[in-house]
């Protein structure tokens, strides 16, 4: 796990080296591709958050299992890759609300990926050995993680 | 795993219960969250097309496990939910190719489906303990599973 996150860390900063792994992936499909990411993470964490937050619905630790394993699976996806400065202002399902800024301040974007990547793989662990109590209290941390992007990156 | 896919076949057949489960997700979020899952697979997929099958990209294992990893996270994670007649012809990120066959044939979804998910299980699996060549045979199982789906329920 630890050397996921090294992993990752190391992807972020080597943009330039990504881009030309991917040099077959437009602008277009890298923010549809991210836009689509983050959108089935949402499905994910809202139905964590509906069995073990608010009640919505039935605790199911199957079913909390399988949506952490999606939200891990997404943060440990290299999806640094999909974010290049050509994709700023790019249209992909919807027009992107990455800001410039992100590109500018590269030790603190790799600090939020770093601790979001933490914070998934441990909501993780948590379905699968912990209890309602504990897999919220998790959630909350990854909420709070994806958050510090958001608040620092991504346009209102 | 084969209580992963049999659950999820209950899932698939049970969709009256599912959308009880999820009544609070509107028939275009329904949509809008399937679309997302495939296409952030797709991305998932390219990569290990183009690291074990093409040769576009250098084979690196680690990668490709992450990659089947959302691929593998994804077919379990109980989509069969997102699936309700009422999302035919809806709009999500854009109109759905969903056909109307698909709510009729619920025996043969069904299996489709479970393979779709046994061939995925088997590419996470192949991708940790099996070189190149065993991931590209199983990338193009994993296709063939996908194929089924489109060819019979999905629009051109």
């Amino acid at each position: 796990m630890n050397k996921n996150v090294i992993r990752t860390a190391l992807g972020i900063l080597a943009l330039s080296l990504t881009a030309v792994a991917q040099a077959q992936v437009s602008a277009e499909d890298m923010v549809k591709f991210r836009q689509s990411g983050y959108t089935f993470m949402n499905w994910n964490m809202g139905k964590i958050k509906a069995m073990a937050v608010d009640g919505a619905m039935p605790y199911n630790q199957d079913q909390v299992i399988a949506a952490a394993n999606v939200v891990a699976a997404t943060a440990n996806s290299g999806m640094g890759a999909l974010f290049s400065p050509e994709t700023l202002n790019q249209t992909g399902w919807k027009q992107t609300r990455l800001q410039a800024n992100f590109f500018d301040e590269q030790d603190k974007v790799r600090d939020i990926a770093v601790n979001f990547i933490q914070q998934a793989n441990k909501l993780q662990e948590v379905a699968m050995n912990g209890d309602q109590q504990a897999v919220a209290a998790q959630f909350n941390e990854v909420v709070e993680s994806c958050r510090a992007c958001h608040q620092n990156y991504r346009a209102d």
